[in-house]
């Protein structure tokens, strides 16, 4: 990242080059806040998986990012009118979208802060940045809160056609090589346009839409939603919940990171967050990674065993199926676990333990990509003739899973 | 990666899918010492200039493993002859050869354990392991070092083309996202041939082995010892110093991680290393990333200042020039450290430093990348009619650099 | 292309290196009828719209071979039994499988040999390659014509999921830029298996069929049948038919290829191809685009005016939808033509007409892409749970199109 | 190419999509002189070695263009003085620039037009088009002839870094599929900047402009010298030579094309070529390809011969050595022809022939690349510290070929 005062360029695997010129955006890059984001993985444990896919939220903010330049040029050349002051702010807003998130992203949301999710403390940690800064960022909290008269600019930063999905299915397919869930994002920009001050895309990008919803699926079910991925995210919340459970019986248990062991003991709900603030922006993956790499020998055979499967990828092993699993099967399992960790009843549903996964391929009702005809009518991309996006998959699928020890 | 008792097929950003088809690489990889690879970065703090380059170690090794079963197959192809055990092992040596790097690799070979390099660390994990599978890696091992009798399948592992360098440049310049990085590894691997028992490539390869050289010095210049690069890594050798500084003073220092611990206080030397292999193979970058996230709040201001530095990618600053760097300026930039942090000469050391960079483009009395000709006759790549690759290229080439506050 | 007497590698754009590794296959792409291929367009006229879709039948065929060869050492690597004889063969069949296609391929099908499509005459020529070759084709013509045993060797040809379609949905996404059309060739390849004698895919791959169809409606709606190609083509037809008319009037009319003089003139049937193949196998794409180029200065109006529209790329408009195009509306574009151009009512009708553009996205009845899961049953894609695609998709999508100048 | 009226898109495989958004330039793509870029190979004969560099003059004009583009938003953002006028006449500029290649390009350049260069019929061609455009190529014409005061313009159209290399180079190796010869296109025009009116590179790109002159080195030897293309395109020329000969002796010779008939018979020079303007835009590589393929049957043996060898890939092999071929081995290829054809002394020459291939890595004294380092001096790319483009690299090396019949 080669350095001036005004202008910076950045090689990025996946566009090439990004380019920052604006000394704002520079300086908002540079705070410690969004340096953060460095130490946070895009994909949580995907790589357990897919090894490439190691990526960071910093990466993918500034690729988020990058793609909004490209929208908002591609805007300007439709004639859409965007002051230099509102350019601006939605390319901070976009920056800023994600650094709200704590360890392991999605992960564990609403896991080490009760009841607030990763975008609220996006937008408490912009407020925070906005006093720094002398109030510069109004405008993009405004936009980034859906307050901004012109809604197709919240539309870009968090819509159904948004950049950050834009890059985040080019992106995660890219990392994991997935090279099918590639989305023709260049040609989705280049067919936007805005329509009653709304965002929509033109006519002729229907296939592409079609494409980038299909896309969305298999990433869904073939990366996000995978077994083993969901395996290592689950068992990342047991080994949570059983440090919990250890310190409320007054166990002496320490992370080895200090802000870590605040928010294992006192997890701040929606009152509290604002005044911890800071301490949250403290943390990253490598307070939990080293958290597990230490519990490994932690006396607690739930605590130890679970940290030591993470950390030697021996995850538990997961079925899936359309319908729930039998009780039978659940305490077969368990049965089995107790009898080869000496385990009681209780501690066993640390290592055998059901749930759902779901996703939905596209719901009309609260998607609404909207397709823009030459004629000037709108319809819906799960309107028009002929249309492979149709009611039937508006329901989510639901998956049931099982984990359970080998 | 999709598990079945003997195959494993992985998907690869670089190369589509990597497939691991006998037991014993499936058991080799899932084993403890292989799975801490996943916590090692192939490039240490080069991600600090390019933020793409967050790949591991494991990626890496099981690149150049994909890269071994390609050239084995070409060599098969063209009557070589090569065993199913030769294959096999030579394979296993591949997977194992980066086993010994610790955290940061190569920015503190040398500084966690002394006088050992990560290749003679290799070798112990690659005996240690042989033990645990019963014999299995004896071959493995005698063409890791060389000590087998036909010496191309050592070639393959560690030697001017050997598949390690490939896949790193190829990978390296993938993650960076600097694509002028890119080699014709495929191309080479096809031109690869054995002759009296030796590893050479076909004189058709002379510009590939051109292109290869001159993208590695490209790579040295603009990646490896970028200054942003060498910055970071510098001081995070210094603050292994000053740990060690304050340690030895009798100061009350904890990492937040046993082994780390342990290492700061005892690097073992040659002796000492193979009895302290258990503790080393618990090491990683997270380890010293947390430690380093730790010390932000330690009460030393040199540690803490130099961690706040590292975390928040406040880096020194760096020049570089073709000769060493005049005192007077030394004294200066210490001055205004001093001034600024109100340290004692002493610790000014810590924040104003210089050093020399090098590399050296092709070297032919050490490397020796020898062409077969047509008509039989060998000729080392910088003999070749109208060389690219001459002698004035074999000198290394010193940089002096300063590392200094702004 | 270098050559060696039994191997040649040949760079291919999309896949890297293509290896020829038979004598056989050598001397069967040195063949002259082989290397006609070379100036026949994969695309036709779809270069008018996608400047770079210039591939030709010859990369085509190359690409779909390749392809072969990783399939079959898929299938190898799971145990299906493929001889040598079988292997060679089944690649033979495929580097001919569009060996019978004539100057712009399907946009001229039926139009210089008539009643008789490509795949007709691709085995006329492989029964006197046949000959030629003193019978060693014998078993590629069995599994070519379906006549062999080993059914899925056909269905790797000819089927649902055959290496043809992968190789030119990859290779004419790859060509046309556009990049949504990308399918996961290799991880199909990777799923494909042999049940019960018949191809199939494992259930782990049923979102990549899924993205293969939607790919391959993209690729229809975006590319293959987009207005400005189906333009040019219709008006490559209309030109065809219009000598045929000043022909069948008397006129003197050459085309300066003797060859097209006689398909113009004796459009050979079932029974006189075989006996035409020869003069056949003397056609391609210029000895047509020279003859349009020629006859921009023949003295027929409709016919010199046609040749330079399609020489100059100054195509006839075409509009494209769901219902048929008013009798008023195309009258009305006729008196339009005739004035401009100074024709009779008969002639206006090469400038203005309308036609349909059909095509399905999935019709289970009679494509059938069977997947296989774990516990051995079988099902259609198009029933799996939750299925993208579904009945409705069965249904083809008719289009209807007027061509009219501006 | 969707067409509006004042811009349009179109994919490009190599670069995503090109735009086009000036009435003017979309006029001038429309142009019958341009559209014939078409028909016109970038690679003449490349495609006989690697089948898929079929690309298109046409293509490669639109691609020098983008660059073009590119360039100049980064000049522009480095506060390069670059007016609208300006803006548009340099990308006319580059779009025409080759305008003036005949069939084949330079494989028969000074053959089919005596004395005169392409670039001077770019010229020719494009002061016609200035005066069709009533006048508005002005500027454009004299950016091409260097008569504009801002040079640095120019220099982009044609110097040493111009685009057109960039594009030809990108370009060639992405379709022959020669990946090394991939250079860092989007990095140097990055890297570009104008400095006292001159076009020169920082001195950041060092490296990037290093890899550039290797990678134009390997392609030269690789593919645009490889023996197999060479031995296609020399064969070319004695076609031609050939059928003046037997013109010259009163033969009755058509080659199918009324314009190339003409250029055969009455090639005319520099002060006859602007009277035969609108016959030389009707050629291109149609004429000669239907040419040599109705000379396939011309009963004259060496005319037939060499066609039917080009029509089928049958070429003459090529030797290549650093010196002279023996005149013993030259009579003994010819002997050897004469008997194999029942030929005579004269006409054995048509097969059997030497010649010399000639390229040079870096000539300092008049490729001057310059960089300019940040102090502000300016040094030659040969003449940095530790150069690898160095002196012994400027003399042109000489290859010898002899090109003879198997």
């Amino acid at each position: 990242m080669p350095r001036s005062e005004t202008r910076k360029i950045i090689n990025d695997p996946v566009y090439g080059f990004i380019t920052l010129d604006h000394p704002l955006l520079l300086q908002i890059i540079a705070h410690p806040y969004y340096q953060r984001l460095r130490r946070i993985h895009q994909m949580a444990f995907a790589s357990m998986v897919y090894p490439g896919a190691v990526h960071t939220r910093l990466l993918h903010s500034l690729g988020a990012y990058h793609l909004m330049c490209n929208a908002l040029n591609e805007l300007k050349g439709k004639s859409v009118e965007i002051t230099a002051e509102e350019e601006l702010s939605v390319k901070i807003a976009i920056l800023l979208h994600d650094i709200g998130h704590g360890p392991f992203s999605h992960a564990l949301e609403y896991r080490l802060v009760k009841e607030v999710g990763h975008e609220s403390i996006s937008l408490l940690i912009m407020q925070k940045l906005n006093k720094e800064f002398g109030g510069l960022l109004e405008i993009a909290i405004r936009i980034f809160t859906n307050k901004y008269p012109k809604q197709f600019l919240h539309q870009l930063v968090s819509g159904q056609l948004d950049v950050d999905r834009m890059d985040y299915l080019t992106r995660d397919s890219f990392f994991t090589g997935v090279s099918e869930g590639v989305i023709g994002y260049d040609r989705i920009i280049k067919m936007l346009t805005v329509h009653h001050g709304q965002l929509m895309v033109e006519e002729k990008a229907i296939y592409s839409i079609e494409k980038f919803l299909v896309s969305r699926r298999l990433m869904y079910w073939q990366v996000y939603l995978h077994k083993t991925v969901l395996s290592a995210e689950k068992m990342l919340v047991r080994i949570i919940e059983r440090a919990r459970e250890l310190i409320a019986k007054g166990a002496d248990l320490h992370s080895g990171s200090g802000p870590f062991d605040f928010f294992l003991k006192h997890p701040p709900g929606r009152d509290e967050i604002e005044k911890h603030l800071d301490k949250f922006c403290l943390l990253d993956d490598y307070d939990l990674t080293s958290a597990i790499k230490n519990w490994v020998f932690h006396p607690d055979p739930v605590l130890s065993n679970l940290c030591r499967f993470v950390t030697c990828r021996q995850l538990l092993k997961v079925r899936m199926q359309a319908t729930p699993f039998a009780e039978g099967l659940v305490k077969e399992y368990k049965d089995r676990v107790a009898e080869q960790l000496g385990l009681g009843d209780h501690e066993t549903n640390y290592f055998v333990f059901t749930g759902e996964a779901m996703n939905t391929t596209y719901n009309p009702s609260d998607e609404r990509i909207q397709i823009l005809f030459r004629d000037g009518h709108v319809k819906d991309i799960s309107e028009v003739d002929n249309a492979l996006i149709h009611q039937t998959l508006a329901a989510p699928v639901k998956n049931f899973y099982i984990c359970y020890m080998r």
